[in-house]
């Protein structure tokens, strides 16, 4: 995609919601009304349209029939002070649930590769995280190293300065990089849209697209700009339209915002609050259809009862 | 260093702090009176002790004599959203100001070589930045080609999760193995102080020093535990003797927090702020020993009549 064909999506894209003045940001904007691209029963890239193993969250939300919400999480530890025991607990907690993937830091790959065997919870993890401004040599040498342990998932953070520079060449270099250093593993390119303008955030979501990127992610859950939000996500699903997945990071801890990110159109969820969301979901497969209608009155099939007063 | 002899070192310097009980934090505590081990006209490992170029700030501070401030400072930006003019900027003021190094993240070290040849001053990066959680491998590769693309200094993040562990076979490997990739340039060993117990920073400075490292630093200025206290520093230097440079990093902003931070023992300061320092004490030799006598005091030589009411 060359510099002529980003622009023109990204004003397409931007027109649509009705975004026309540069600088303009998309905190406190709408969530526009998705629901006619809301995808049923499709697939992303990263895997078949017909899928026979259909919970490790990379499917479209299918509102027509009932899903598990556990197959949209990615159930996440980042801190830097994470201990060996936390990620015994992450992974037993994702094996017991049946996650769609854990989400670790590089160091906590082969402990999670070797303790989530056979489980079908997926390995994800992140290069150049959470800054995304290491060089780009280090990024691919990162992901290649990660992949010779066994992660399934890369989760990279996009050079956050490179956008601001409007440097587009270089944005999309650095992806395909880690694209091709992943030998065909999925790969998520964190984009940070909280520090970005809505036109920024198309242009870097387009560009992962182009560049062979599976996933767009929002945010990192460590920039002081925040995390994830539905219009974030929504205009991240409109760039980048029903091949890739969206996922909404950062921020996700109860069910309301859960759903309003499934409702903007992500089909993964970075949060560390897996476990509290499926106590108040439920673990069967429910009428996400139902759920989504009002994110906001999901308290009636809350099954703890306290939801989310207790968050 | 054995476990042993780890242990060993650490109780002696507890007690000569008054720390006895495990679980006892740094935070609070008076600043020990370190004067008596204050180095007159040293040097350290990473300069020799009789040096022809004092300004690279490798020098212990000589508390007998006139120093430059700006001689202790790495001018830094290492926000994810930085750009390419903000990196010349920097690198202008560095050497216009001879700082001791500038310090930026990978993805700007050839720019950085580049703009600063031949001006003296350093070209400091950093690795594993800011969570220290990724892979030795990916650490050490970092380091490597960092180092080839002409870096001077490598300030890289300690494996805090091993920390918390009491894994230090694991915390003295990781530190080796980039200290190894360095070929012989200064490392600093980040120690994210604000998240550790006193014993734990006593160990992890002990544990640098065996390893090979020149520096421990205290802080990433990244992590919600916040940045570098006088305690900490005087912790560090406590255990890293007169041999290695302690960096105080994360929140130097004003002429008394960097005077503190040198009157505990360090001599680098990591901050934002050196221009505004440089503004306020002076930017020719000064007699830092009147000024560290004390710190609150140093308005009386403030070139600018406005410090630090201006911060």
């Amino acid at each position: 995609m060359n510099k002529n064909e980003i622009d023109q999506l990204a004003r397409a894209v931007a027109r649509e919601l009705g975004i026309n003045e540069p600088g303009q940001t998309v905190a406190g904007r709408e969530a526009p009304d998705l629901s006619w691209r809301m995808p049923v029963g499709g697939g992303n890239a990263a895997a078949p349209r017909q899928r026979s193993e259909p919970r490790t969250g990379n499917t479209m939300v299918s509102a027509a029939g009932p899903v598990r919400v556990a197959d949209f999480v990615d159930h996440t530890v980042l801190k830097a002070e994470t201990t060996r025991g936390q990620i015994e607990t992450l992974c037993q907690e994702a094996a017991e649930h049946r996650f769609a993937a854990v989400c670790v830091n590089g160091s906590w790959v082969p402990l999670c590769v070797d303790r989530l065997k056979g489980s079908g919870v997926k390995v994800a993890t992140v290069v150049g995280f959470p800054l995304g401004a290491m060089r780009t040599s280090a990024k691919a040498a990162e992901t290649s190293d990660l992949v010779d342990q066994g992660a399934d998932e890369i989760d990279m953070v996009v050079a956050l300065g490179e956008i601001m520079d409007d440097n587009w060449d270089y944005v999309e270099d650095d992806i395909r990089a880690v694209v091709e250093a992943a030998k065909g593993r999925v790969v998520k390119v964190i984009i940070e849209s909280g520090a970005l303008e809505p036109m920024q955030v198309i242009k870097a979501s387009a560009i992962s697209k182009v560049a062979g990127a599976h996933f767009v992610k929002t945010s990192t859950g460590f920039h002081s700009s925040g995390g994830a939000t539905p219009e974030a996500v929504a205009l991240m699903r409109m760039a980048v339209g029903e091949d890739l997945g969206v996922k909404a990071s950062g921020g996700v801890r109860d069910c309301a915002s859960a759903l309003r990110m499934i409702a903007a159109g992500a089909n993964r969820l970075g949060t560390s609050s897996g476990v509290k969301l499926i106590e108040c979901i439920g673990s069967g497969p429910v009428m996400l259809k139902e759920l989504l209608a009002d994110p906001d009155s999901h308290e009636r099939v809350c099954l703890t009862g306290n939801c989310p007063a207790n968050y």
